[in-house]
This record gives C-alpha cells, sequence and structure tokens, in this order.
C-alpha cells in the first residue's frame, strides 16, 4: 500500500516517464514532445481542483457535484477502524450508506483542496540577515514563514502551508480549503480490498478492490463542488497515456552518496528493528482475543506495510550497483564543479551533507517521543498550552494560529482509546526507551519511577484522565497554569521530558536547516551542471505524474498490464485454505452476476510514492480511469531511484469500481451519481 | 516451553525450593529437613540412569524395558519437522505406530544416558603452568581437556565430556551411553500438544499434552534397558513433593551487577532485535503458501518461544527492584571481603567481570556466522577437514576425537533441506552482516560479490551441491585439499570467511576463560562468606530439582495447581474463533470416552530452566507422576533469580498421558506396555 510514511523535500532531474510535477511548474514541453498531449490551463486547474489530501496520510478526489469523494480503502480504514465497535465491524464487513441520514460521521479526518499556490522564496530569504548563523538563519526563516502564513489565513480564511521545495530553494505558499465535516458512504470488506494481505501487498497481479467512497459536508449537508472528476466508461488499453494527481509524501532522489550511505548503513537498519518490534507486539496483543485483534488490526496493517516497504528500500540499497551507478553520477557532477571556478564552491556541499550525516547519525537514536496515544495526547497538550503564551512567529509549527486549528481537531478527536492496548504500547515504549538511554539514565529513573515498564504503564493508564474528550477540552481551555499544576499522571510525565523533547526537537530543526541550505546549494549545481530543474523531491504535497499502461517482464516472464474479476476467483481459488485469500461472502454470492471480463487492476509507468494511495488516475480528457493504491515490489527503491524498468504504480480501474458497486454490493444509486 | 536456548557456566547459594543439584552432590540434607525425605543412593541411580538428553536440546526418560522414551512434543518436533513431507505431516496430523515396524527413524537424533561422573578438577588446573597467561591457560586447559575426553572416549568406548561447573572451580567428567537409533512411536498433534499456540505460551492454566513418546534401538532391535520408570497411576496431590531429573541449559544466578547490565543494556536487547527480525522473515515466508508454511513452522515455534521467554526475562531487568536487592547482596558481600585481609584480593574479581562486560559488548555484533543450514554444512566442513589435519589436543573441541562421530552424524543428516526456505534465510543473513560490519567493509564486498544480498543468495544455493547427502560424504572423505580445492561457491564462501570466524572465536573463549577464572574466585568468594556451596549454574547436564505441587495468587486470584481434561475443552469453548485455540479432531470425536475429571497438567515450585523440557517428574518412590514442557510467565526471570512466590514449573500429568492414548489415541497397547 502506498501509504505515506515521512517527509523531506528535496529536487530531482529526470528519466522517462520519471517526476512528480508542480502544478505550477507543469512538464508542457515534454507531454508534448513524448506524448503528444497539450493540456490547457483549465485542463489542469480542474485535476487540481477535483483532487484533495487527506491529512491522516493519503490522497483522494471529488468524483460528484455532492460531495463524494474516492480514496483507498486502506486510506480510510484508519477512520474505519476508528468507528467501528464490536458489535459494528466496518473493517470486517464493509459498509453501505442506503440513505444521507446512514452517512457515519468520521471523528478527525481533515481534507484538503489546493486552492492556489504563490511562489515566497524572496521574501522568506529576505528574512534571514546576511551572516547570519545557521541557528539564527533558523529561527528567521521560521518566524516569517509562520508570518506569511497567519497573515494568508487573516485575510482569506483558508489553510496556508509554507512548502520548502527543492530542498531550500524555493518556497511556496499553498493555501487549502479544508473540509473537516467528512461521513463514510460505502467501504467494502477488507477481504476484498485487502485480498491477498500481507502476502500480496507490493506484489503484482494483484485482484483489490482497495477503494471507499466518502461525502464532505459543509454546514451539515452534502458539499456542493463545482470541480469534480468525470468517469470514464472505458477500460484501460495497453500503452495508454494516463495522469496521477495526489501526494507523493517523500522521496530522496537528489540524495548524494553519503546521503543514501547514511540511509543504508544506519537509518534503515533502525527503523526496520523498530518496525519489526512493533509488528510482534501488535500481533501479540492480538493473539489475546478477537476483540484485541480487531483493536490491533488497523495499526498492525500500517506496521507491516511500512516494514515491507523499507525492506524493499533497504534490499535495493545494498545491491552495490545501485552506488556505483550513482557514485558515478555523483564524480562526473562534483569533477565538472571543481573545473569551473564559477561552482568550485558549490562542490562544498557534498562534504556538508557527508558532515550531516554525521550529526544524524548521532541523533539517530534520540527520543523521548512515547509512541501511544494517551502519552503523545499528554506532550501535545503540554506543548499547546506552553506555546500559546509566544508570540506566533516564535511557536512551534504545528501550533502558530494557522496550524492551531487542525491541531486541536486532533486533539479532541471522539475515536476511542483502549486501555488495554494503549498499556501495551506504553510498556513496550518505557522498556525501548529504557535500552536506547540507558537504564541508568536520570531521566530513565524519573519516568519508570522505581517500577518496571509494565507496572509503570498500567500505573500510568489506569491513572489518566486523558482518554475522556471533556477532559482534554478543559484541559487546554485552563491553559498553560492548570496544566502546570495538574496532578494527572500522564500529565505530569509529558512535562517531566518537555525540555528534552525541546532540546532534541531543537537539535533536529538545526540539522535539517543546515541540510536544506547544503541542498539548495546542490540543485543550484545540479541545474548549472546537468541544465533541468525538473522537478523537487516529494513534500506531501499535490503534484501531477504521468505515464502509460505497461506491463513488464519478471523472472523471463511477460506481466499483463491488466486484471480482471475472472482472475480475483481464480487467484482465491489457487491459494485456498491460506490465510487472506478468501474472498468475502458478498464477491461468491454474487459470482454469477459480475461481468468477470470487467477489468479490475491495472499497472502503469507513472512515479508515485506513498502518499499517493488514493490518487486519481485520469485520461486525457482529464476523465477518471483508475485509483492508485500499490507500487509493486520493484518500485519500492523509487524512493531514491526512478525506472521503468519493471517499476510501476498499480490502480483499481475505474470501472471496476462501477462494476463491483453495481454486482456486487447493491449500491446502484451511488453508482448512478458517480460523475455527475 | 522451556526449550534449551545456550550455555554458560556458573554457581550459586539457595533458597526455598531453589537449586539444580549434581547428582554426585545431591542436597542430602536440605530434602530430609525441609521435606522429610532422605533417597538412597539406588533411588538416585536408578532416576539417573533412566533420565535421557536430547543432544538436539531437551531432556527426557526410560518408561519401559523395551526402549520407549517420553519427552516433549516441542522437543521432539524437530524430528518431527525432519520427518514429514507435504504428504505426511506428523506435525499437523500426530502420528501412531501400530507395530514395530511402523516406528519411523530419526535422521540424527543423538539420546545420552549419564554413566558416570568423575572430578578431574586436579588434573585440569595442574596443567596450567603457573604464571601462565591468560591465553596460555585457555591453551593449556583446553588441551588437557581433549587428553581426559580421549583417554577416556578410547577406554571406555563412552561419550566423554568434561563439564565446567561453578563457573570454573570444577572439572567433571560425565560419561555417557549415546542412542542413535532413536524411532518415533506417538505423536499427538500439534493443536493438542501446543493447544492455545503462542498465546497461552508461558501461560497457566493450561491443557496441554505437550508428549511424545520414541523408542531407543541397538543394533536394529529395541534396546533392552535395566532403568526406566514405573509409571505412578494416582493424579498428583497438592502440597506433594515431586522431583525433576534433567538438563537445564543455562542459569545466570551467580551473575554480579554488572554482568546482569551487560544482559540488560546490550545482550538482551540485542538478541531480542534479532530475533523479531527471524520471526518476521519466517512468518513470510510462510505466507508464500501451505507449503511454505509447513516448512518454516518449527523453526518459527522455536524462535517465537525464545522472543517470549527473553521478552520475559528482560522485563525483570529492567523491574529496578530486581537491581535493588541484588546490589544490596552484591554491596554486602564485597564489604566483608574487604574487611578481611585473607579475602580481599577475590574482591578483584568483581572489577574484573566488570571490565569483561566491556570486552563482551564489543563482541556483541561482531559474527560471521551465516545462519541457514547450507552455509552452517560448509563452514562445518571447511572446519572439519582443516581440525582433522591437527594432534588432538589442539583441535576446536567439537572436533577432537571424542566429538567427531556426534558431529559427523548432523552433518550426514538425511534431513530434507528446502531451497526456496535456504534462499529467504541466506539472504537475510547477508543483509543482516552487511548491517553488521557496514557494506564498505571488505570482507563483506568479497561475500557479496557485487550483488544484492537476495541475488547473491539466490546464486550460492543454486549453485552449491550441499543438499545432497553424498556429495557431503564424499568432499568430507576426499579431505582437506579437496575442501581447499572444491568449487562448490558455498564451500567457497566459507572459506572466505574461516579465518575471520576463527578470529572471532578465539577472542570469545579468550573472554569466557577470563571470565570463568574470574568467577572462579567469585565462588570462592561465596563460598567462604556466605559459606554454602549449593548447586552450580546449568550447564545443559543432568540435574535433580525438587518441590512441591503448589498453586499460587496472580492479580489477587487463587490459581489451581492441577487441571483436567474438562477445562482443555471449557477453555477451547472460550476462545472460539481464535487461532491456535481449535482442539484436534480426535479430541473432539472422543469428547464422550474421555475421563474428563482426570487430571491433565500442573504445577510446582522445583526449579527448571530452558532444556530442562521434556524432563520426568517423578514422586518419592521415584514413579513418573509428570513430564515438565514449560514455566509460567512469572518464571521467565529465573534465569538470573529464583523466586517461589509466582514462579512455576508447569508438567502433563502422567495419569492425563495414559488418558489419552486410551481414550483418543486407541493406542491402548502402548499404553500397556508403559512402566513395564
Amino acid at each position: 500500500m502506498f501509504l505515506l510514511t515521512t517527509s523531506l523535500s528535496l529536487p530531482v532531474t529526470s528519466y522517462g516517464d520519471e517526476g512528480m510535477y508542480l502544478f505550477n511548474d507543469l512538464p508542457l514541453e515534454t507531454l508534448k514532445q513524448k506524448h503528444n498531449f497539450e493540456p490547457n490551463s483549465q485542463w489542469a486547474d480542474q485535476l487540481r481542483l477535483a483532487s484533495v489530501r487527506f491529512n491522516s496520510g493519503g490522497s483522494g478526489s471529488f468524483i460528484s457535484s455532492d460531495g463524494l469523494v474516492l480514496t483507498n480503502h486502506h486510506v480510510a480504514s484508519d477512520t474505519l477502524h476508528k468507528l467501528s465497535t464490536p458489535e459494528l465491524n466496518l473493517i470486517e464487513d464493509g459498509y453501505l450508506a442506503k440513505s444521507l441520514d446512514q452517512e457515519l460521521k468520521a471523528p478527525d479526518l481533515e481534507l484538503n483542496q489546493l486552492v492556489s499556490i504563490e511562489d515566497v522564496t524572496d521574501r522568506v530569504n529576505e528574512a534571514v540577515k546576511p551572516g547570519a548563523s545557521s541557528d539564527d538563519a533558523l529561527k528567521q526563516r521560521r518566524g516569517v514563514i509562520s508570518t506569511i502564513e497567519e497573515e494568508s489565513f487573516e485575510k482569506t480564511g483558508l489553510r496556508s502551508d509554507v512548502v520548502t521545495l527543492f530542498g531550500g530553494a524555493q518556497y511556496h505558499l499553498y493555501r487549502y480549503k479544508k473540509y473537516t465535516d467528512v461521513r463514510l458512504v460505502w467501504a467494502p470488506e477488507t477481504k476484498a480490498a485487502f485480498f491477498g494481505g500481507d502476502a500480496d501487498n507490493f506484489e503484482y497481479p494483484r485482484y483489490n478492490l482497495d477503494a471507499t467512497i466518502m461525502r464532505v459536508y459543509e454546514e451539515g449537508k452534502p458539499a456542493k463542488l463545482d470541480n469534480f472528476l468525470r468517469w470514464s466508461p472505458e477500460p484501460l488499453q495497453e500503452s495508454e497515456l494516463v495522469f496521477v494527481s495526489g501526494n507523493p509524501g517523500r522521496t530522496q532522489r537528489i540524495f548524494t552518496v553519503a546521503a543514501l550511505k547514511f540511509l543504508r548503513d544506519d537509518r534503515l537498519p533502525y527503523v526496520l528493528d523498530f518496525l519489526r518490534r512493533k509488528e510482534i507486539l501488535m500481533q501479540q496483543f492480538g493473539l489475546e482475543g478477537t476483540e484485541q485483534a480487531r483493536r490491533a488490526r488497523d495499526e498492525l496493517f500500517g506496521i507491516q506495510n511500512a516494514r515491507k516497504a523499507y525492506t524493499g528500500m533497504l534490499a535495493g540499497l545494498q545491491d552495490p550497483q545501485t552506488f556505483v551507478a550513482k557514485q558515478a553520477r555523483e564524480d562526473k557532477l562534483l569533477n565538472q564543479l571543481r573545473d569551473n571556478p564559477e561552482h568550485k564552491e558549490l562542490a562544498a556541499a557534498w562534504a556538508e551533507i557527508a558532515e550531516i550525516q554525521d550529526a544524524k547519525r548521532e541523533m539517530l537514536t534520540q527520543t523521548v517521543s512515547l509512541r501511544s496515544t494517551l502519552f503523545d495526547t499528554a506532550m501535545q497538550i503540554v506543548l499547546l498550552t506552553t506555546e500559546d503564551l509566544k508570540p506566533n512567529d516564535q511557536r512551534l509549527h504545528e501550533f502558530t494560529d494557522a496550524s492551531r486549528d487542525s491541531k486541536l481537531q486532533s486533539l479532541l478527536s471522539e475515536a476511542p482509546i483502549y486501555e488495554d492496548l494503549e498499556q501495551v504500547k506504553l510498556s513496550d515504549e518505557l522498556s525501548r526507551l529504557t535500552i536506547l538511554r540507558g537504564a541508568e539514565d536520570t531521566l530513565i529513573q524519573a519516568i519508570l519511577d522505581g517500577k518496571g515498564p509494565r507496572e509503570r504503564a498500567a500505573a500510568l493508564v489506569e491513572g489518566t484522565q486523558l482518554a475522556d474528550v471533556a477532559f482534554r477540552k478543559q484541559l487546554i481551555e485552563a491553559g498553560n497554569d492548570a496544566v502546570q499544576q495538574s496532578n494527572d499522571p500522564m500529565i505530569q510525565l509529558a512535562r517531566k521530558l518537555e525540555a528534552e523533547y525541546r532540546r532534541i526537537r531543537e537539535r533536529n530543526e538545526q540539522i535539517e536547516e543546515r541540510e536544506r541550505q547544503a541542498y539548495a546549494k546542490v540543485t543550484q549545481a545540479v541545474t548549472q551542471i546537468e541544465g533541468t530543474g525538473g522537478y523537487p523531491d516529494a513534500t506531501f504535497t499535490l503534484r501531477l505524474a504521468f505515464g502509460t499502461v505497461k506491463g513488464y517482464v519478471e523472472d523471463g516472464k511477460q506481466i499483463d498490464p491488466t486484471t480482471n474479476f475472472a482472475g480475483a476467483y481464480q487467484h482465491a481459488e489457487a491459494h485456498k485454505g491460506q490465510a487472506d485469500f478468501d474472498l468475502p461472502e458478498s464477491w461468491m454470492n454474487a459470482k454469477d452476476e459480475v461481468d468477470l471480463d470487467t477489468q479490475l487492476n491495472f499497472v502503469c509507468t507513472a512515479d508515485i510514492i506513498g502518499g499517493n494511495s488514493g490518487s486519481p488516475v485520469v485520461n486525457r480528457d482529464g476523465e477518471l480511469v483508475g485509483l492508485i493504491f500499490d507500487g509493486n515490489i520493484q518500485s519500492l527503491t523509487s524512493d531514491y531511484l526512478y525506472s521503468d524498468e519493471q517499476a510501476r504504480a498499480v490502480s483499481v480501474s475505474g470501472v471496476g469500481i462501477i462494476e463491483a458497486l453495481r454486482s456486487i454490493y447493491d449500491a446502484q444509486s451511488l453508482a448512478d451519481s458517480i460523475g455527475k
């Protein structure tokens, strides 16, 4: 599943159908020359305004005039999970609202529609005083960004984010219309959406109905939309040109050899150890009973997905050939730089980046963030009420006026918090932190308070009132003094850790700032020597990718670019008796009604990455033809290396979704309203 | 499951029913005073000679005059796995030989019966020249041990092992009669043996039939045995005194605070990361299909068991209270030592041990052992054929004349080797080693040969002929020159790694020798100050433990010491729908025939640990009353700390085994022959 991981923003030159382009800098020349396609600005605006970002970590699109939103089941699953109870298991059973009043409100979703983009690079750079130290530059830049965002927010009422592009060479102001009343209309069973489970994840051929439909509301009514995608009635054809409009989360294609080595030798091994630890933890919790399994499932899926993605990424980096090509290109570039007196000093950026990796290595294991909902809530409340006392331009970024509402929405979510799961997670985090800092560390001793991790976690979870939304609300409203004096044990723990949290964060942001400055120089160097700007590394902001529907060869075998419903039934039969390979009852019952030749999934060469999950795929006419939900295993290295030899984006076909709604889910009127 | 982990040998003083006593130094006084029991030497000899060690990592007992052996299903599962095929799935379906000719021969089992014990401490110590350096002492000690073993082997024809006890304060020569023709008679289904699966592992109450019966053969016929255990027809009673005769693998009760901190801060976190990595790897492989799941299952179970055991052990060590008590005792002891001019210098041992932990920390991640059957086979063949050229007393220990036969038996095992599984395991090991040594390491570059770990592993596994037993035999017989010139890629890889393997091993053995010398002083100090010798830390050699059948209180609730068959059916009903909580068909079908009140499992306070799995539990009359198979979760800290407050050994009741054989498995004649 192409879910969002985390974000760091950088720039690149492109090959083949490579590229995640900015909507204000589309590759018009390439599209014309390579694909004989010349979109007008209306085509692009329409597509942009019909695209939405799920702030929980994915993409989606508007697909009707009355607010319908299409995304992946696995993007929606966080919401499905939060809406489920032991009695109403949306994850397992799926859902169909037969009327508007049956549509279920998501407890904390925020959808963003990108309304405008403005280049504010000059204003940001002017705020940095000449000769400012790296730390001062960071403060000045942070300050002006908060100011720009606040001014924009005040003026337009729109969510306003300054986005760092090309690793700091450009800053753009993105304005979003926010939708926070989002309701569930239809979801299939996980058995259909995640057919083949962890085994089939990142594989192809696939037969997954990884789709869910929601609806945005305004003032309690379905939102009226001017911009939404029409739906193509035609299946995809081999070689057809398609476009993907979505929010790729993070790529690192500009990374220098030194930076990739840090990834390979330190960061990915560390992250994988972490993920495997959490995977086993969640599995173990799920073994305790069916209800525990239900509670753990959504998080477990996310962890497994990330583990599989990072494993593929590391495998690519551990292949010596990856570095042969990368090193050759870097050597050539550096030689050209050094030969040119004008660019000579830019070469220093590579050495700077190598040094920065040492600093990152040192910070890698430094954390006091205990990953559990209750602790995180406590820490956010402690930070929020402290930041509220500061002037806007000096606050941590997520607590500025422009961002505060989004933060509050998540802090006051009605989503259930399960004490048994919290206890297990917090206990594991206390144990992990004890290992990372050492049991003799004074902060650890203060945290554990003379108890073992399990016992301490039990006391904290049993003692806190933070599971109660009203208590959270009251505490936030009471403000900083009340929080400082609170005797809630989780709040007290967060207060104990606040100073260290700020120290670590400050240090990391300083390193990132140094890195941004260095990569801005790298971008400059690449542009000057290789002559292309291309597209910036992904930043979980809206991008346009393009490609063609195309099969590939794997182990000497030609893989077809499309699959159909007949294949789904055959796949289930071939894997009979294996976990996650049973189609749901609804599919088995409808086998005679379904047109088995209908296209179900397809692959294309478009350049996507985690965060693109749920992105609409459109044709030359801007009509929806598919829904991105995955990349194949060969695409897992695309974080740092695009290739169209075998790497492919995997989508659900638009016609497949309609066929399923009509023939399997008895959702005629929903199917009728799509695209209209 | 109380399976063997790994071994390092050390000494202790005892509390309560603590103690794993040497058969040549039984706690007669304690038994008399505490339990009013005075066993005569015949009682002890009979029990010793009826006990067997499974060299694959467990314990067992002779239970009939015609060679029947009782052990755990999970001790036998390695053999069940090796004897299984996709068509004959012994792990899933169990097995019952209806006649002698249906008994299935294990491909590589070796069972050891302890025939005699001789104290050779003086001879070992005299071989170390006064003033020898630590390295020289190691060589001299190693040499004399090999010589003693060889002389004994030549003289008696018995397997002869010199065992290091009390951390090097004593050396005893153990002579074993070896049984290498071992055949499977009866095994239940895994659903009955491992009822409740990973979720119930190390929990109590339990309802597991974790038992399997084999038979030892001599010269192609069932062995005639003089010593075997009679079977008690009575269920266990609360407070009844019981004895456990088995082979606890490793305890570390003598460990100093510094040594326990190394465990807590470094070794256990490292091992747990390793185990979680392998657990996910095996799970992923199993997802590929039912046959793959079958191939991976036995190893996966072992990994999960170890992961759960070590997690419990770490939790105990991360509890600050564990160290409060330990530190207080150590401080008191050290003060008493320092106050006494005679013992003063012994205190230096504690500082020495603290230093040794630094050396161990440094070596922790140093390895070139790629854990896969084919690579391990290659490395063993390379080492064997090189060691064969050396005089006996200079060889690595497992290649001396006294050990070579056991080594050959395992190298020439007919157990199947699965290429797909080997490839996945080797690929993971290459990736892991790349992380540990760094991708730029010249040895790594030589190993990977310009390829990524996956590609390289595929080439190695496809290229080697080592899966063929005849090829292995021929290579070993051809000797060192042939191995040096072999173009088998796996052999070539092992040759590339041989020097580094020897360097790391030599360094580790030097550290262990230093540690042994230091702990010998600690033993001396403890004996002089606290006045008791007690028992030495476990060494995977035969020990006697004792205790009483006794319940305990958990979360305020009284836990009964015994369970019965009725409870098993109720437990299955209560966990309906959860994986691993279905009883097998045989049990469901026999529900009406089984006497539901028959005792099935029980707990007692005897001091056991991994390696004790399969140990017989006997009563005052030396009759078999149970079969150890587990410890409860509270016993997981017993590696370094015995307690009888909540920690319990978990056993199958003898009467439960007979009832199952008669009423569920239709094995009347087998049941009739037991104990006779």
